[in-house]
């Protein structure tokens, strides 16, 4: 047995056992562990300058080095968090449905724990803390591999887990990381189908795929995404400006930033240069499509290929439609499935809109940045689904759960005639 | 392109148009379709008499034969099964969920279908019917692969879908029969993964892991049906013998079937003599452990392998528990999370054992052999799931859905500061 199937058993065993403790138990713990981050909070500095060091020797860039490095405010946001995932409500134990059949058995829908999590994420301590968190509340113990560049913090934080969890009266294999810092964990994490109900993994799109190559588990996963905003022709011009802009330029190296703007025929001539003067303002590349390239100063002309992709960068294709219905399917053609939106001032333009985007998350109105756990109130989130499987959109604590019919009879059998 | 990739591509385009009916259009199509099954009755019987013929020459069981062939009870059974659920109500466009956050954006969790469905299943055209049914009622395009000795049945039935879905306003491809009968088809559709969202195999062990081996999609499964019976120390004894001779007898050939019977060491003598005589009179062949031997006359010894299998037949394993933990820890050990009962009379135990086994269903003072969708009143079922993703325990209409997030806003964005 390998070190990693090892691992998976040990959370098997933790998951049935953490599935019994009350909120109350689950949630002190996460107030232990959270207090005891704060209290290393000095050691866990060192050793994230050493993670960082060695990440600037690789030439690591700096948006990446920015993830990875922790401050003293930093690991306080880490410890807060935790203690706000610890006051949300109990998601385990709702009885989601309940109804009595006509020979009496009473079927109750109960929400319990998936079990064993396998979480896969990239270079960020504050990540680690985020995932013990979401699935020590939602009674899941959870295997976490984290990027190979965060190891040295994520270790400190693995001895926390370690020392805190039994202190608290909840199975050590409950949380555990993975610390070779191989690749060949991954795929090893993949190959424990039976121990490892569902694999979340969160990165490059090169991961993804090789999740969803190898698992041999469930897998929740996005793997792209390529958001449009498509501005109607009843669309109120200054709020599609605003939403376009915040939209891509607001964070534009994230899954929910808009890469595609589409934009009525009948508006075009009018809107176009008004948007592009915001976009020019804020630094945007533009690649047009050839009815829009001369409506916007600066741009280049779009190709095919820039339809499918993800810019993830300070970079917008452009394109002219001539229908809402052109706008759809160029959408469900071309996009992820993430998040997309519709400006426009007709309510049934927007219901077409929402109905007809074989999306995640449609908008109407707003911006593409609010797919997020936090925004839609879920308190926290572990990532975002596109798949059309358990969760779609953001997953918070109830999409960590699965469900158990328990049904209650006095005796029953299927066939009671032949027992007569 | 292969041909099934070709075919998935026409499920995609379908299933986007679909989604868009209403449910009186989908609910007509399925009363038009089993309107022709029974018109087309005299030509299913001549090519499900061939289906029948070739299956015996190749000298397949009885019970094969049997659940293969069609008469005109089980034709107008298969018409009025398809009315049945054209009549259930619609699953989609409910709103699961509807909240406002303070920023005043207002979330919709609204039911949607979950897209193009692969079904996988046992050489039988009644499912043919319920399957078809089932996905154009959830709005969702199937892909059927029915298994290659009903292919002359099949042929039949999907020539009424292709005729049938037209003619009531549908696309063709809705419904789409694989036709070659080879084994490669089930790998061809494994391999559609972003043309097909999901694939859901019945039928042997064999099949099931083939699929979960290959599947570049999410699978719905269960894979066996280790089912267990709990007498404990304070069960009623009448009831306890009528349950497990229903749960055991009535079809033991089924996944719902106990396989093993566990009993509390402070009644065994009591109770498994009584038990033994009435396993006997049903022709139950018997594998007690070293404690239950002496006391069930005519029983053979139990292995360790006893434990992990799956009998479908008139064969029980039999083993005497010193505890209700025991209890709850063997069945969580060796059986295959489907479904497992528990017989006392005592509210606590039942409590207990219903919290800390980890099965799909969970019942208390009846047979396991309710673990079905007609008898949780889902009106049909689609097949029954032991993973914990999606769907657990029997799938009907609803588990054939997805959900997706309609968010309203009137011009919010993530950063509204530096807009300003």
């Amino acid at each position: 047995m390998s070190a990693i199937q090892a691992c998976a058993e040990a959370a098997r065993t933790a998951a049935r056992q953490l599935a019994l403790f009350p909120n109350s138990v689950r949630s002190e713990a996460l107030r232990r562990i959270a207090q005891a981050v704060r209290e290393a909070s000095g050691t866990l500095l060192a050793a994230n300058r050493e993670d960082v060091r060695l990440s600037e020797e690789k030439g690591r860039p700096a948006a990446f080095l920015d993830r990875l490095r922790l401050t003293p405010e930093r690991i306080e946001q880490m410890a807060a968090g935790m203690e706000k995932v610890a006051s949300l409500p109990d998601p385990l134990g709702e009885t989601i449905a309940e109804w009595t059949r006509p020979n009496g058995l009473r079927i109750r829908q109960v929400r319990v724990p998936i079990g064993v999590i396998g979480f896969i994420y990239e270079s960020r301590a504050t990540v680690t803390c985020d995932a013990a968190a979401l699935c020590l509340k939602s009674g899941n113990a959870v295997i976490l591999r984290g990027g190979s560049e965060s190891l040295g913090s994520n270790l400190v934080l693995a001895d926390i887990f370690e020392r805190e969890l039994p202190a608290a009266g909840l199975p050590a294999a409950s949380v555990q990381l993975l610390r070779s810092g191989s690749r060949d964990e991954v795929l090893e994490l993949c190959a424990c189908g039976g121990l490892v109900d569902v694999i979340i993994p969160r990165g490059g799109k090169g991961l993804v795929s090789t999740v969803v190559e190898h698992a041999k588990m469930p897998v929740l996963k996005h793997m792209d995404g390529i958001c449009h905003t498509y501005v109607d022709e009843t669309a109120d011009f200054a709020k599609a400006i605003d939403i376009a802009d915040d939209a891509k330029t607001q964070r534009p190296g994230v899954c929910n930033a808009m890469e595609t703007l589409l934009v009525h025929r009948n508006i075009a001539a009018d809107f176009l240069p008004r948007m592009a003067a915001r976009l020019a303002a804020r630094g945007v590349e533009i690649r047009a499509c050839a009815e829009s390239l001369p409506l916007m100063p600066g741009s280049l002309p779009a190709t095919e290929e820039d339809w499918r992709t993800e810019y993830e960068d300070l970079i917008l294709s452009v394109k002219t439609v001539g229908s809402l219905q052109e706008a759809i399917d160029h959408i469900n053609r071309y996009g992820s499935h993430h998040s997309d939106a519709i400006i426009t001032e007709n309510a049934e333009h927007a219901d077409a809109f929402q109905r007809g985007v074989d999306s995640a998350c449609v908008y109407h109105n707003c911006s593409t940045r609010f797919s997020d756990g936090e925004e839609y109130g879920f308190g926290a989130e572990i990532g975002i689904g596109t798949d059309k499987l358990h969760a779609r959109g953001p997953m918070g604590l109830r999409e960590l759960t699965s469900y158990q019919y328990r049904v209650t009879g006095s005796g029953q059998v299927k066939d009671p005639a032949r027992l007569a």
